[in-house]
């Protein structure tokens, strides 16, 4: 694919400073570009590179001072908004959309699948099961029996869908990820075996959610484990049963939260950071990478780190302090002579 | 599904106070319920919503003052332990039971599925393989050459088990589990490249075994990775190769387990905790959530926690003593001055 | 299986010390051979079982004194690597080479496979997708559109190829493993909510790599995720987009790595360790299990541990000070009620 200055600018209504005619074919990040290629500039760590980028065509913020270069920069409102629309024509050009029924994929007779949409080989669409129109069911995806799938939605090869689960529209999800499985809960007897507390719940994911590759959303014990609304959750993520994440809450890789917690809207969970079972996270908390969260988190809109997590701020402070333990130690046993000393002066 | 407090009561072998011509069809959380709910009071902290729930039955301890309500009540020797009857009695009757070969299967002219089995359209049953009988094999499950699992046991859609594996009876597999996966081994060469150790051993699961959505068990260098009867893993857990769990050992989600590492008996393994390879951790021990084992555990029946662990008590001072770390870094400072005014006066 | 002393001596190029006509037809640990087995002892702390051991032959280093015994013994220059080949051997001999287009695969029209290969039951080879000779795709794998897979590599049960990624030769990935599923890139709306970024790279593995079950590697945002010839990587896994995984880097499982870090050759990465993204490690880092590693790595060649990560050595001096932190704090508060006595002695 290639473009021009102009057609780039005019489609993410841009202004040009330089030749309208330069064309890109490629995309780089603007210290390794090389001619043909298109960068952007959104994070000012970068600015540095702008004067002797080789980018044929970068797209910068309205507001900045341009160097002398022969690359042609094409001024934004919103760069980093931009770029990604850019990349969307880009993808949709690249995208084929596969339709129909693929030969060797499974519908049961009593399925049904909208129009427009596609199941791919090896899929299995089971008793009951709906799929609205315009998605696509990748080959060797598992729906249940009842399993619903609204509009617009894709699941990617190998996710499977247990038994009465509920996937709204637009919603995506990543190959490998497992809805509706069985929640972790068992009755201890007397004699130390577990007896399985049967999970009769679901799962239901609202629209505009997007999951990534093998996470693992069990079904609730009963009732339902619910993603909200606009939801983000990356790759092997554990949720558990009865869980509700909030809209437009975004979950970092590798996290895990257990059985029955509420994380509220606008949350962002870091990477392998873990929230006990039974809490409610306050909105538009932000708990960092590895934090551990053992209790509720009551106000809203704090920074929370460490384990057991704190607020970011100490945290930070309990970290800097840790590092000069060691040497405290020492300077605590250097005064407890010193001290010595005085006692036996003073007798 | 409608249920009469009298069938319920029959059926728990419970004590009926109020009417019980009572009907449920739903249930709910005790603090939630609407009319027409079923409810359960196990947990003490949720004693205080008895009075004022909605819900039209509620099954109660035997030992606690009931409250003047509309409710019908239901008293029970196991609260939790009746709750788990009644929910396996609904699974069952929400549950069909698929059976037969599906079309679309790919079944070895040498493998054996044993009578009411069920194996699912794309289930692959390799060369060799025996299932027995009353198993569910789901659609896209893998079992290699010589897998053998036995009756009663659930591989739920994309389970795949590598060859020479052994699963017993009354197992339960949720979707995209791995079993057999080669051990993590490769030898150091000189040039700094690894070359890789084979791995010909295999995986073991013992009866009545239930493991979660992808979770991985590696299969051992020689001889097996061990799963004992009873045991129960969650999901996303990482078990190594050669490693052993105990009988009705508990692990949480995204626990990992290294290499030849022996898990004891009666266990429980906190989410995202992580134990070193070539250790063996006493039998009923508890491991918290996130800590890191390095080593042996030999007295049985403690607690552990942080990283590197110690005993959860210990723990739990020390987590106390950092918060005030950096306030006792300022006093120690504070210390060396007022001792060094101290010194000067007598001098 | 039977092996004389005199066949594995002569495979390994090793010294008979008894009696050469000598047979094993299993292999087991030192401590719990029984006649019968093949032994190897490598790791010294096991030297102590050499003189009781019932194995009846023992790989053992050239240099040790061997103590009197039944036993065959088999004197080699690297124990490990000797029994590395023999497990090779024995894993060759176990292994059927399945071969051909399985019955129940999907192979595009314009999709190409090589001499040799093999495409199992349910696999899908998508559009224009190529697949070199001697390579393995198992039942169940996923190919995407334009996926190239190089020469004798093997793709087991389930592993999903999105769209345009490319694998090398001699590659190994294991089941459940997903390659080239969207990075996880959002741009945050004025409202709160997140606008998808679209992943238009792709994934490119070189040869020589192993990668472990259920692991997941995301596909660039544009340009490409890499990991280098030789790299190898455990179990679930989380690679983000645009990160790149140096020469023969071995990366334990659960760790995960974050969005476009670099990680250098020959680094070793624990378990369950962490690495924030736009960071990047310098060669031969070894990075402890559970590390949480928020910048970058300037110096090759060190041990770094804890979070935030210090070096090892700093990391250790900091754990035990920890463990004396309460008593420290005792005895802070013992000095400033000592020093208050003084100073009114001293008014």
């Amino acid at each position: 694919m290639v473009f021009s200055a102009a057609e780039i600018s005019a489609l993410l209504q841009g202004e040009i400073v330089g030749n309208p005619e330069t064309k890109v074919h490629t995309i780089a990040p603007i210290d390794k570009a090389t001619k043909g290629s298109l960068s952007f500039l959104h994070n000012p760590k970068y600015f540095k590179f702008l004067a002797a980028t080789k980018a044929s065509i970068v797209l910068v913020p309205k507001n900045i001072d341009l160097p002398e270069s022969p690359s042609t920069f094409i001024k934004l409102n919103d760069v980093y908004g931009a770029f990604s629309r850019l990349l969307s024509e880009v993808s949709e050009m690249q995208n084929h959309h596969p339709k129909g029924i693929e030969e060797g994929s499974f519908v049961h007779a009593s399925a049904r699948v909208g129009e427009n949409s596609y199941v791919g080989a090896f899929a299995y669409v089971g008793e009951n099961a709906k799929v609205g129109s315009g998605s696509k069911i990748y080959p060797g995806v598992y729906l249940g029996r009842n399993v619903e799938v609204g509009n617009n939605t894709i699941l990617y090869p190998g996710v499977k869908v247990y038994t009465n689960c509920k996937i709204g529209n637009d919603v995506i999800i990543h190959s490998g990820t497992v809805i509706g499985s069985d929640g972790f809960g068992f009755v201890p007897q007397p004699d130390g075996s577990f007896q399985k507390m049967p999970q009769i719940g679901n799962v239901v994911i609202y629209d505009d959610v997007e999951i990534g590759a093998n996470t693992t959303i069990d079904r609730a014990t009963f009732e339902s484990t619910i993603i909200n609304k606009g939801a983000k959750l990356d790759n092997l993520i554990q949720i558990a049963h009865n869980v509700e994440i909030g809209h437009s809450t975004a979950v970092a890789a590798q996290a895990g939260i257990s059985g029955s917690t509420k994380v509220g809207k606008y949350c962002l969970v870091g990477g392998q950071a873990g929230i006990v079972g039974h809490i409610e996270i306050a909105d538009q908390s932000k708990i960092g990478a590895k934090a551990g969260i053992g209790k509720s988190i009551k106000q809203p809109n704090k920074g929370w780190s460490g384990r057991p997590a704190v607020e970011h701020i100490e945290s930070l402070k309990m970290q800097a302090a840790n590092k000069q333990l060691p040497d405290a130690l020492r300077r605590l046993r250097e005064l407890e002579k010193e001290i010595e000393v005085l006692k036996n002066k003073l007798k």
